[in-house]
């Protein structure tokens, strides 16, 4: 870090740095030891595991969370296929540095630090149903300036985005390395049914102009991609770098790092989804990462809110995992009387 | 409050008050105007109205939130039913007190006091497969200690449980009001074969002792309920007395609220599950009683666990509903452009 070329990318995703599995064990077996029926804590037993893993610290900790939200614009929304016009992502970046949008909020209820980067909001990407999104150099800025967000004594980083247009990018890239073209394309924030054809249509215009490089998930995240999507795979390629475990957001989120899983073996085993989105295509894809999300609570905004509410299940979690008395400790019977 | 009789119970259940439907409507429109596309934060959304409902404020707030923690023991024990020994109810009582146990740090996190409310743990109930678990002095006297346990100025309630066997007693509550017989019997606490297999010996024996009162809910409540599901069923009457907000725990707690369903047309309506149980049976009874659980994290502990992770979601919901811009304020387009 940062990547000098693609071919760096690649050769770091080949040999990525691994999680403790020394510090997993030590941690899976002070779970069985608290006062609790075996397994009864569920999900947050294995998440506290999870941190301690990639932390390297039988007893984790969330001093330091941080919240990455980019933002980024999109040639593809001249074709008209979201609700709300591009303008938005500047006034909605005005908006989070203001602390009226939800990840505001939801960021300090997290006890999270909320770090927002627009990425040349004012330089779109090139429409990808006529050329490649971004070429090699400009992907990698965005790639670098991601991954610079990230502060190396992160304790869990959330990452998430804003960006009129970016369902469709989402739902591009999707289409390019998974297959099954106009599937994934939804509603995004509330377009109407001509607005969901145009989508489509556009996802199909850009499979057939850039069939050629479809086999290669980095021209692909370059081409058919955006600057915050680029910027969170780059966030979650330094997460990885320090052992930062990381909570993604919804389907934008996800689909930003689906060129890694497609690069490495375990690429994403230091992050988990913060949620499942509404947005039609995140559980497919979730399930093709072999994501399992944290909750379901039908959100569909972005921001990294799906994420930030899924920093408070961390804690919950690691509060269980820390402060729990043993059976020992207590003098509470176990199971076996 | 209290209750005199169980009659009085009946009529409390037959004109209960009522949640604030304007207030709902004006918190309604109040997040129709905040920025973010219409509907995006998906349940955050109705969890905000449904406050705002219940309360009585447009802005409702979350000051004094209460976990309440019923105990007791039941003589079904006796049957071998539970992996664990019946003197591990006031073991775990005092781990409470202690500060060790996991409702311990979960309601700290969600900034909720704890209300730990043993009741009579030396004098089990009678055991159900034999006689009437309790008289309906026994039961009055639970429902009204669960009563008592709610501040009037409280701002939202979560509502959990600690007793050995009692999976049993809920399945049992539910094998009587809904049918279905033994298959309400789960592994609780981690029973193995034989003691699943006594759990339901039991249940099916109870069924055949009390089948002239299966058609009463209250009836049901006394002769095959416990001290700490009475004390639940109290504890949820009182909030609705005072219009104060609920949040279910587990498999335990909601069947401990079954009766009240049976009562009264929309006796659950301000209650809200805080999440799915891995304990087998709290789905179906969750679809039974048309409540939608807000979590889905394989947990199984009791203790108001569950529902106290579900604290979190509410303060989401509230940091979201009352803390965001509203369009205007922010100079954000809307999707009209």
């Amino acid at each position: 870090m940062p990547f000098d070329s693609l071919d760096d990318i690649r050769t770091f995703c080949r040999d990525l740095p691994k999680g403790d599995r020394l510090i997993a064990e030590l941690a899976a077996r002070r779970q069985q030891n608290l006062t609790k029926p075996l397994g009864s804590l569920g999900r947050l037993e294995e998440l506290a595991i999870w941190l301690a893993e990639w932390q390297g610290r039988e007893l984790p900790r969330l001093d330091r969370v941080t919240v990455a939200v980019f933002a980024g614009n999109h040639g593809v929304a001249a074709r008209g296929v979201s609700a709300f016009p591009p303008a938005v992502t500047a006034q909605m970046v005005a908006n989070f540095a203001a602390g009226g949008a939800a990840i505001n909020q939801l960021a300090k209820l997290a006890g999270a630090e909320l770090r927002v980067v627009p990425i040349e909001l004012d330089r779109p990407t090139h429409d990808f149903t006529e050329a490649p999104a971004m070429d090699a150099g400009e992907f990698l800025a965005a790639v670098n300036a991601g991954g610079r967000t990230v502060p190396e004594d992160c304790d869990l980083l959330a990452v998430g985005e804003m960006g009129i247009a970016n369902t469709t990018v989402a739902a591009m890239l999707c289409a390019g390395l998974i297959g099954g073209a106009a599937r994934w394309a939804g509603r995004g924030t509330g377009v109407d049914d001509e607005g969901l054809g145009r989508k489509r249509a556009a996802i199909e215009a850009a499979l057939k102009c850039h069939h050629d490089i479809l086999g290669d998930p980095l021209a692909v995240a370059a081409a058919l991609g955006g600057r915050e999507l680029a910027a969170i795979a780059g966030a979650v390629l330094a997460a990885r770098q320090h052992r930062i475990p990381v909570l993604l957001d919804g389907f934008v989120a996800t689909s930003a790092v689906l060129p890694l899983a497609r690069l490495g073996t375990g690429a994403l085993d230091h992050c988990r989804a913060g949620h499942a989105s509404a947005e039609s295509g995140h559980r497919d894809l979730l399930r093709e990462l072999k994501l399992q999300p944290l909750l379901d609570l039908e959100m569909r905004l972005g921001e990294a809110s799906g994420a930030a509410v899924a920093i408070l299940l961390m804690r919950a979690a690691l509060a269980c995992h820390n402060g729990m008395a043993t059976f020992a400790e207590a003098g509470v019977s176990d199971a076996t009387g």
